[in-house]
């Protein structure tokens, strides 16, 4: 069952007077969660205790929540799962490809990847001290650089900063055309709009749930591994859950069937039990109609703020297609402007040097809310409220 | 302000019925952890959305809870850090560990060490290439094979099946003198016992809250390194959390200070919300009296079944200086043995091919509990209630 954008908005707590543009970063609190999370404390922990595990599914939530994901996702059934950060899934990923490519040296990503990915990746490299080179260009020069000495192609689809998104078919083709392995990370697009990893071939995948899939702060991340390589892959992080029979407690690692491998240590319960809260919204919504609704609701913003704020310079493609579903202007005080915005209960973030983002999330953000948004940014511009000393601390996270 | 084991019992929720012997498997729910959590969920989560990283101090408990952590392991201030699972510590532990001893091969455990342990052992001597070897001898070898050929010490300090402990300072002592690296595994000794990491020199150590220390199914690890590393150190999990400024955004990785530099990405606040509530009893928790009571109950229980169970063998060292806060006894039929306890109330757990193991937790577990315990074992094994074959069928988790 399909639901409208007015009922997902209702299933959401954001709180009184705020325009909350930041789920993209961190994702509001559905309403059921609560009592979700609540339930797995006290009636799962609380009087199953040890057999929770089974009682209460805990140990198979990580697959089962990965196939729900897996659907928004376009992943063949059974090769999601969920579990750890999304730099230990980097990694993971990253560790599984290079072996698929062992004669290769380079591994090729852009300057918007966000930086976690390309520190997991300098990480491997060091450990593995077999001479790879992360090679690291600008976006719109990737595909120039698509060679025959390449291993791995790994990218974050939707930029962090400009929302520009990568063209996740073409590359993954020209990427195999060059006998190299394309891995993606969808932090920015898993629930932000449809992503169809089967028809793209995509090798690997990784993501994580608290922007977009509203699982809260430090959801688990999700790994997907394609089907041709699932059965294949050794895991650089074998953990007793990715052991093809962990309460065997066998001396030797014999990986897991398929996904499963990629399992690490004991699953986070009680993140989990927010995931599936989060998920239950999810189950229930179609990713097209998602992607019309934040195609409308990002060219309304854009032409709201342009019509407006002439000091503010779009940072993100202005051809809707080419970005997810969040939108950058970049303004020499962008960070004291948002500041301003903040303190008028419209949320959004800022990311060096000078950009202000804002990610617009159907589930919960409506016309109604843009207009308002349009609205603050442009009493801030006009009254040059970004030049308040007030606004010009930096605070430690934004 | 330390609290006597009375006050401590009445802070725990044991379900109505049930002698829990499994705290070394799984904590049972502190009473106040419902409420901790739901505050994180409802007013941190929903009130301050991504506010909450700063407001509700999110992104400083991972240290914050390290140090209280680091009272009970005798680590010094602000050298311990939580996130991840066990096994992704054991890992960053290791791959640190082998990079401060470049010119040696051998990493030495024991059979009784945990399998994910050497799971990740082995993967990660893969994954370097290096022609490292990992040597797995019987526990009461170890000593015997810490020659100059060594590179890292790796056990964990408690066996999780028979409760035999190490000497920890003893074999701390020795790897250093032959030149190596100690690292311990704390997972049955935290909370379980005191540890003085400080005193005993130890290099490296990690282990888990989900257990002694009550924080919840999927509860975070956590990692110490010593002082003297703690600068040196290249994390081989360089996520953006562990860079000296994870919100600058760089592209190259720059290692935070010290313990800091073994965060990864981002820490998993529901979770972190229930060790929060688990740490407020330990923070009241003086070690040496819990020991002393630890020992007072597992001599209870070891004299109550030798007087009563002829069948049963005890499998964990006789002097109590020698072993953990378990006791475990063999029995070829101790599958369905151990069935048949659960089914009247008494939860202990199994772990093949004959162990039953009994978890004794002061903060929550009396003398009258080992009482009813040592009843309901006589009773299984006089009656030989294990030879029903409703117990004979193994779950998948025990």
């Amino acid at each position: 069952m399909t639901m409208d954008f007015a009922a997902t908005k209702a299933l959401f707590h954001v709180p009184q007077g705020m325009i909350y543009l930041d789920g993209n970063s961190l994702g509001p609190l559905p309403k059921a969660t609560a009592a979700r999370v609540a339930r797995t404390v006290t009636d799962e922990w609380g009087e199953m205790v040890i057999t929770g595990w089974n009682r209460a599914s805990w140990m198979a939530q990580p697959s089962d929540f990965g196939d729900r994901i897996g659907r928004l996702i376009g992943a063949e059934k059974g090769h999601v799962v969920v579990g750890d950060t999304l730099s230990i899934k980097v990694y993971q990923a990253l560790a599984s490809a290079i072996d698929l490519v062992p004669d290769r040296k380079v591994i090729l990503t852009d300057s918007g990847n966000f930086p976690s990915d390309i520190y997991m990746a300098e990480g491997l490299i060091r450990s593995l001290g077999r001479g790879l080179e992360l090679r690291v260009v600008a976006p719109e020069e990737v595909a120039d650089h698509i060679n025959d000495d390449l291993a791995v192609l790994m990218l974050t689809e939707v930029d962090y900063r400009t929302g520009r998104k990568h063209d996740m078919k073409a590359l993954t083709a020209q990427a195999h055309a060059a006998g190299a392995i394309a891995m993606w990370d969808l932090a920015h697009s898993a629930g932000a709009l449809p992503v169809d990893l089967a028809g793209c071939g995509a090798d690997f995948a990784v993501g994580c749930t608290y922007k977009y899939l509203n699982a809260g702060p430090g959801a688990p991340a999700f790994i997907f591994v394609a089907p041709r390589h699932a059965d294949r892959v050794k895991p650089a992080l074998s953990g007793w859950l990715g052991h093809a029979a962990p309460f065997a407690f066998d001396l030797d690692y014999r990986p897991g069937a398929g996904i499963e491998r990629m399992r690490v240590g004991t699953p986070p319960v009680l993140q989990l039990a927010a995931l599936d809260a989060a998920l239950d919204i999810w189950d229930q919504v179609d990713m097209d109609a998602l992607r019309a609704q934040s195609i409308l609701l990002t060219e309304q913003f854009i032409a709201g703020i342009e019509a407006t704020c002439p000091d503010l310079s779009l940072a993100s493609p202005r051809d809707p297609a080419m970005r997810g579903s969040q939108v950058s202007f970049a303004f020499d005080n962008g960070y004291a402007a948002m500041q301003a915005c903040i303190a008028r209960g419209l949320i959004g973030d800022f990311r060096a040097p000078d950009i202000m983002r804002f990610g617009f999330t159907p589930l919960f953000i409506d016309e109604s809310d843009v207009a308002q948004a349009v609205a603050i940014i442009g009493q801030v511009m006009d009254q040059r409220l970004w030049d308040d000393p007030a606004f010009q601390t930096r605070a430690r996270v934004t």
